[in-house]
């Protein structure tokens, strides 16, 4: 089953966030509005603001309001997308120009600012201080974590608790935070939200595990940019780290920046995939999967409840 | 008199606001740490925070609360800085590297992004959704602002209008909003927090007016960079633009950017003097002055009035 059709009872709902994501960045600078546009155009799986409305369906649904919530979070993760372009020297995402490659660093920098700033306006619609308490926390170990990840690129001597630190604060907060705050928008009770928050923590771990996963395993194709990317700009994910305790693999792996030749890095994905470090990779992520399904098993029984175990379920065979 | 002299009475509060500044700025990170550190010890006239304690004294004033206020629009103001230098390649500012060039642009970049989270989780203890509202559209017109700013760099074409737009973006809103937050967060009445907000437009308005006169009348180092420096970068300054109306001098400026001697961005700087421009600067910022005097008189009386009249007299007189 495709993941859209999990949730098409949400479609009339999601074309409403597209259109208010649309709306939102709009700017009366042409030059802000069209790179913003670009962004939003190149698409993206909304599965923050899926996460948001499921959990909202929890408590007291209501699309006006929760819609603030949901386009909130999906253009915080668009504006450190757009940084994130910026620090990788990107000049593609989803198969299309970034905004560093078709415009330029500085306005890429500022886009993602603008973006940023429009998805904290869209918040404060929710009269909540402590939904804003917990988005700033969030925003903040964002922060720190594209920081780390700065400091971690080519540190061939991180460890695995490094990594999970990482993608924690690169991925799984995000989502965690898009359940949680879809609850607390929806009135549910503090015992709900946060165990949405840990569904949606255990989730998203999986969910970069295999992101992680199928930068060695995924097609050009599929992922939009090369296989091997990731690792070619020095992001040391958890099938690396597996790699790596064969020391002789580390050893070609330790090179990997000086890679110029394609083969050199299809070389060492092939080494990658050979080593058992795909097979470990995915057996961690779906021990984080079967945390997230526990915790399901503790809420109150909904639909969304059901969307929520099928997308679990689904994340840990995507193949893009 | 001296500005720090003018507000004596509030110097063990602004000693708490610089404790409260190092705290905020703590990071796990070493490198974030010491890159927003050393943002700090640059120093800073901390004339926001004044403007948000003074503000504060006409009404419920309390330091522990309204510190959150002070220290969070000191720290937004200093993450457009770092954001600022990467883009306008600086690599001085107030006379010391700034961290783009101590770092890189990608460490600026998410310092910028990580102070500016850190300022937003702060103000979220002031818990009140009005006071995130003004916050949030005002982080909406910086961006706004920022990439107009960018946009009409040497854009020769530029009128007056153009210029009071992008300075109320880049400089008086936050004064504004530093007075209207610190009257709100101390109880005040719609009356004198609006009041408050337009007393602090004038006053940036006319901060920003003196600042780009400066750039010609200042020297290197009371300026902490070379006279001619915004200028020499692309800013289409209210001198600059005042004296473009003589098409001699206009024929000259719109060379700038071609000026690689000393000698020739000085040239350019003793026409902007003779031309005249700088006193029909400094006009224009009179009456800005003015208008912030004259809403000053509608406050109600209070010790706080007469320091910010005392600042907004000795705004206009300022050397550097």
């Amino acid at each position: 089953m495709k993941l859209k059709m999990m949730y098409s009872f949400l479609n009339s709902d999601l074309t409403i966030i597209e259109e208010a994501l649309e709306e939102t960045v709009q700017a009366e600078s042409p030059l802000l509005h069209q790179a913003s546009l670009h962004l939003l155009k190149a698409g993206g799986k909304r599965i923050r603001p899926v996460f948001v409305l499921l959990a909202g369906k929890f408590g007291n649904y209501d699309i006006s309001r929760i819609k603030n919530v949901a386009v909130s979070l999906e253009l915080i993760h668009m504006a450190s997308l757009v940084h994130d372009d910026v620090i990788d020297d990107a000049e593609l995402r989803r198969g299309k120009p970034t905004i560093k490659a078709k415009w330029d660093n500085r306005i890429a920098m500022y886009t993602g600012d603008y973006i940023f700033a429009r998805a904290l306006e869209l918040m404060t619609k929710i009269e909540k201080p402590f939904a804003h308490q917990i988005l700033a926390n969030t925003l903040v170990e964002l922060c720190i974590g594209e920081i780390e990840q700065i400091k971690d690129k080519y540190n061939f001597d991180q460890n695995v608790r490094n990594y999970f630190r990482r993608i924690k604060r690169k991925t799984a907060i995000l989502i965690a935070v898009s359940c949680q705050l879809g609850a607390i928008a929806a009135d549910v009770s503090d015992d709900v939200h946060k165990k949405l928050y840990r569904f949606g923590y255990y989730v998203g771990m999986s969910y970069q595990i295999i992101d992680d996963v199928l930068d060695f395993t995924g097609t050009e194709k599929q992922l939009g940019k090369p296989a091997g990317d990731d690792l070619h700009q020095g992001n040391i994910t958890l099938p690396v780290l597996f790699a790596m305790k064969n020391e002789e693999i580390r050893e070609k792996i330790k090179k990997v920046h000086a890679a110029t030749e394609r083969e050199e890095i299809e070389h060492i994905i092939s080494l990658i995939k050979d080593s058992g470090a795909i097979e470990k990779s995915l057996k961690v992520s779906d021990n984080y999967l079967n945390k997230a399904l526990e915790i399901l098993n503790e809420l109150p029984h909904n639909r969304a409840k059901k969307t929520l175990r099928d997308i679990a379920n689904m994340i840990g065979k995507r193949k893009f």
